[in-house]
């Protein structure tokens, strides 16, 4: 048991936003050497500083050299590129482990790699509406699901030491395809962005002076990182699509049902949202997830 | 100002649920009496247990008569009907304050009643999605706004009266006429709880492995009790399906840019929307409002 709790792998992390730095944090000490990369002066600056990880640096090429496992930490299309880079840059052996929040078109970028590269594909399900190195937070992957998504690059060393990783920063390894996880993802995470966003949106200046907590939570997904989301939302656009398909059919039946006074229609549909949400909310692994305190302004 | 921190008139608070609970709380030892009203005996029972009021009984007639104020705290339209069955009980000059969570309707009611009451409307903004006595929390008050509506019936006295009752429960007394504070509740609290409930009623139960926190805080109001929300839907069906509307343009827009691929009209909407959420969550009152921690699942 005690192998899980050490990551023979050096290690570099591209990208040392709120992800990257989290995990370097939650990294420190458990495996042989810690490499940052980042193209931004402050971060590499703060991470010093802080020492996030034992080496910070811009040189992507020469972390490379340094490293047998590299994280790519950055937004999906950014990682996209990375990919591309890499696979120029290096020429020896290497294994990658992503952390897009979007997997397929990842997978099909890592499948199409030199057999010199191993790859996988991986994702958080955590995070929070801030961003940057400056919200980095060790805990931040304790109790979360971590998906791992295999590819034609996988090898079983590589699948090893992610479960290990994961294990190592207290997630919970969930392997599942690449569809699947996107999917899911649109219904779970990308959906309720785009629905807090259109909220938050939608607010009029006006009636701001009765907004309570309860209005802010529900719209606090539209506070996320843009140039993130969009990645997410351009690499996972049908998913998507067919996730707001399912949000609009029941909002429509909410909507029809208070238009024509229908109260048993109305009860019936909210009463079911309720047991829904109370099913999701009492998982056995979800009760860390619940925020306590006042929640709606009715 | 030692006199806005005590209220001369003894208190009866009809409905012991989170609302009227937590007003009991709040409002003990700063009147000369405080007195209960439910009809739910274990309600009543854990009322005296922890000594919530001086005296909790399911007699409304005989609190009526030991009381100068009456505060109704049942949902909209039990609120309603016991405004009728005050008039008929009740044969003598008392103050009437409701707390339901839309106006139009029970101002419409209180124009109505005899002239020996004097009535105003209330609303709190706060709440928990849990409901019930054993909820109650004498700081939920605490820094939210507390709409007050005048009526035909609104005396001075009444008036100074329920500003004192404010500040003594810590809450901001906003003066609201009855159609401005329906409309604006509509869409900062009626609005976010039906699309809350959609979200809810619309995830999968497959995909209920990848939920995370971002999406509890996205869905939470679905949470609420049924029957407070079907009375509030119902009593403010106009002005609910108006915010509706601009819910829906809102996600039309950001639907549409995502379907033709448009990133930069995406980017506009998910860029307005996120800065109109940071000046919502940065109005100089909303700070206590702002839940932190982990949030988002991207």
């Amino acid at each position: 048991m005690d192998d899980d709790f050490f990551l023979d792998q050096r290690v570099a992390i591209v990208g040392l936003g709120l992800m990257g730095g989290s995990l370097a944090l939650a990294l420190r000490g458990y495996c042989p050497a810690l490499i940052g990369v980042d193209r931004n002066p402050e971060t590499l600056a703060l991470a010093e500083e802080k020492r996030v990880v034992d080496l910070a640096t811009n040189d992507l090429s020469a972390a490379l050299d340094r490293a047998d496992l590299v994280v790519l930490a950055a937004p999906v299309r950014a990682n996209l590129a990375l990919l591309a880079e890499i696979s120029q840059l290096h020429s020896s052996s290497l294994m990658l482990l992503d952390m897009s929040s979007t997997k397929s078109a990842v997978v099909t970028a890592m499948n199409r790699l030199p057999e010199r590269f191993s790859a996988l594909g991986g994702h958080p399900m955590c995070g929070k509406e801030t961003s940057g190195l400056a919200h980095a937070d060790g805990k931040l992957y304790w109790d979360a699901p971590f998906v791992l998504t295999e590819t034609k690059r996988t090898t079983p060393e590589l699948r090893a030491a992610a479960e290990t990783m994961v294990a190592i920063i207290g997630g919970q390894t969930l392997w599942l395809d690449a569809a699947t996880h996107d999917r899911w993802a649109a219904e779970v995470s990308h959906l309720p962005y785009l629905v807090s966003a259109a909220l938050a949106g939608s607010a009029s200046a006006e009636s701001a002076s009765l907004v309570s907590s309860g209005f802010l939570g529900a719209s606090r997904l539209a506070a996320s990182d843009v140039t993130m989301m969009l990645d997410i939302l351009v690499t996972n656009r049908d998913p998507v699509l067919a996730a707001l398909e399912g949000f609009q059919r029941s909002l429509d039946a909410l909507r029809q049902a208070l238009h024509r006074d229908d109260e048993p229609a109305l009860r019936a549909v909210l009463s079911a949202a309720r047991d829904n949400h109370a099913r999701l909310v009492h998982r056995p692994d979800a009760d860390s997830l619940v925020e306590l305190g006042p929640s709606d302004d009715h």
